[in-house]
């Protein structure tokens, strides 16, 4: 698929101090950021930012926990490539003990990110799997306030730093889900989907009116369609469709990735792949349906498996990023250090050298997709055509630096350089 | 499961018809109904109804139609077991030429059944399968004013001797059906589930205040969960839900049939087991996802088959009637003669000879539920204490007779016999 309808030209007439056209004059232009959010998981940077030097704190996650020694050289890969921050609020980690929120040290984390342009997002204010164990005694109706509370609190202490939250994981399956025993399953087989869906967007809009809120599940079937459908009826405003693709199991195809987004693009919001895995070592057999349930000692990552993972990760975003609806990929891993289900789902090795696969994806992302450093000149009235990828990018004139940012039906700029 | 939810005793005072008690005194008390809906497809009987003689008139159903010189007697079997008789509104055969529809024939039907004391239901009102193919060149606008015309059309037209309908089936996979194009899926991925469903209700609740309308499903996943949980959110009054358990691939069991019916039984609305399906040959094979795409030349019921069938359909009914939340079960095929998909899915085999699955059934609704003819002796104050099944039941003294309903909470009931 052609991704011209993320580009596009401007002409950009270019003023000095002054407020007078820069004619003919030389400038350079290079783009800073993607429009577009390639994101992944922050996870395993969060010590780092932290300062924490012991592997305690590393191990504090289910996952994305790399060991402390690589986090430089691995944040510096992350910045490579990603505009766009997943952050962990599982409750259960998160708040281990009642009342001891793991706030400050995410606070930390989200603006270590934030400092360095990228845009950070929260995952999950509602979900069942990872509820805190302490809330399981509780009555229903403690239950959701302290649910409803915690949204609050989250979306409130992060406001400005996070703006984009998951407001509640895997609806389709909450209310019967079995695996473990949980008060929000509990909660959510009570009150209904809906209701649950309606408490975690009222909360979080409530407390950040500004907040982009997502709506993510795993389940792409016609179930998520149904659930969607009966949440827009309900005239709950969800401002993206969350669409998990772990392809554990193998990666699914351009036809089969499309006709999917299709059929969750009729609904007119932006759509997120929130959680994208591909494996560069064996597959996880075709027979596990519930991901979690599939546990090996060792799950190397191999040259046939790299190379394959390389070619697929590139087929995926060429083809996801030639989507219209498509306005985020969050890859699900940066390291197999420490990866989910410790499978080799990430673009480095657990050894820190990057894969095929990071190679390939820097060669879109920052690459075909990208306008590097370049030289221009401007015309006889100070103007200068900017032909890019939807985002920000920067124009030296005379050592002085201006900014612009160019968006769908972006034509004509005027920028002061100063 | 016990039973025992759908039976009461209830002291019964029979008064002459003077009003003065008849004490002391032999009366006879026999069951004339269950309330519970035991049901069948009654669409073989549509030939018998009309008094049709050629076989031309049989062979216009898709299936449902047995060879005529044995319906008086398929006629006396499907009555010796059945209250409740579904009758086929396929747009497509019931319309085969806009503006020509079938009503005259299919009211003769009605009439028939509902004359010998069966309760009527037509089956389905909207529907992608079988929409006309005179449909399909005609404007989504268009098809929706057509299919609200043909529901008020065939509701209003029917009220009175039809008052229970199939509103609307297998809205799931309505607007993503890919097996043939037809008009309705179209409309139905343009506007959605629940205006589609919301559209069929409302042109049927018009039409006729008083109809019991029923959204039916093959798909007992999630999906439809959530599809549910989103109509009843919009306010969209469903009086039943329909869930179809065609078994042609195996009897699920107890456990796993009770576990689907506890989870729809949660939205508090009553179940009907709308097409129930077990065979007495061959099973299909797991791996066929729609049913309609396994056609083989011959599907014979075998005595090995038989005797399964036998022994999964009082399993099965046994555990339905136990669960306090189901209504109604339609069995879906009376005779093997003329069944969907040739299957043998019928109580009587194509020679017109009944299987033991009859003799099986028969043996709870008429034998172990049923309160034949019995002679008892009322009290010094006029008093008998009948005892069975919710139903209607005749009480005979003195060559007189009247009518008693037990329902639940019936405990004390007075009755004049004249």
């Amino acid at each position: 698929m052609s991704v011209d309808h993320r580009r596009t030209t401007a002409n950009v007439r270019v003023l000095d101090a002054r407020g007078e056209p820069l004619r003919d004059t030389d400038v350079t232009v290079e783009q800073r950021r993607h429009a577009f959010a390639f994101g992944n998981i922050g996870f395993d940077l969060i010590p780092l930012a932290n300062a924490e030097t012991t592997e305690d704190a590393a191990s504090r996650a289910a996952f994305g926990g790399a060991s402390l020694e690589g986090l430089t050289s691995l944040s510096e890969h992350w910045l490579e490539l990603f505009n766009t921050a997943t952050l962990p609020f599982y409750w259960r980690g998160f708040e281990p003990t009642e009342g001891v929120p793991d706030t400050e040290r995410l606070l930390t984390t989200a603006h270590w990110f934030a400092d360095r342009g990228v845009t950070v997002k929260g995952h999950p204010l509602t979900w069942h799997t990872l509820a805190p164990e302490w809330l399981l005694g509780r009555p229903d109706a403690e239950v959701e306030k302290l649910q409803r509370g915690r949204i609050r609190r989250e979306v409130s202490n992060f406001s400005g730093v996070i703006d984009t939250w998951d407001a509640i994981n895997e609806v389709v399956i909450m209310p019967v889900f079995t695996a473990e025993e949980n008060a929000i399953t509990r909660l959510a087989r009570r009150i209904g989907r809906i209701p649950m869906i309606r408490l975690a967007f009222t909360e979080a809009r409530e407390a950040n009116p500004a907040a982009t809120l997502i709506l993510n599940d795993f389940d792409l079937s016609s179930a998520y369609e149904c659930l969607i459908e009966g949440v827009l009826e309900a005239g709950i405003q969800v401002d993206a469709i969350g669409l998990q693709t772990h392809m554990h199991q193998g990666y699914w195809g351009e036809e089969k990735m499309l006709a999917m987004v299709d059929r969750f693009a009729r609904y007119g919001l932006p759509l997120h792949l929130t959680e994208t895995t591909l494996l560069s070592g064996d597959l996880m057999p075709p027979e596990i349906v519930d991901l979690n349930d599939y546990q090996i000692p060792s799950w190397p990552s191999t040259p046939d498996g790299e190379a394959r993972q390389a070619d697929e990760i590139e087929r995926h975003y060429r083809s996801l990023v030639g989507h219209p609806a498509v306005q985020a990929i969050n890859y699900w891993g940066i390291t197999d250090d420490g990866a989910w289900l410790g499978a080799p789902g990430g673009l480095i090795r657990s050894d820190g050298t990057p894969k095929p696969s990071f190679d390939a994806l820097k060669s879109l992302i920052k690459g075909e997709w990208w306008l590097p450093r370049s030289r221009l000149r401007t015309d006889a009235e100070g103007r200068v055509a900017v032909s890019g990828f939807f985002g920000d990018y920067a124009i030296d004139a005379h050592g002085s630096t201006a900014s612009v940012t160019l968006a769908a039906g972006t034509t004509d700029l005027e920028v002061r350089v100063s």
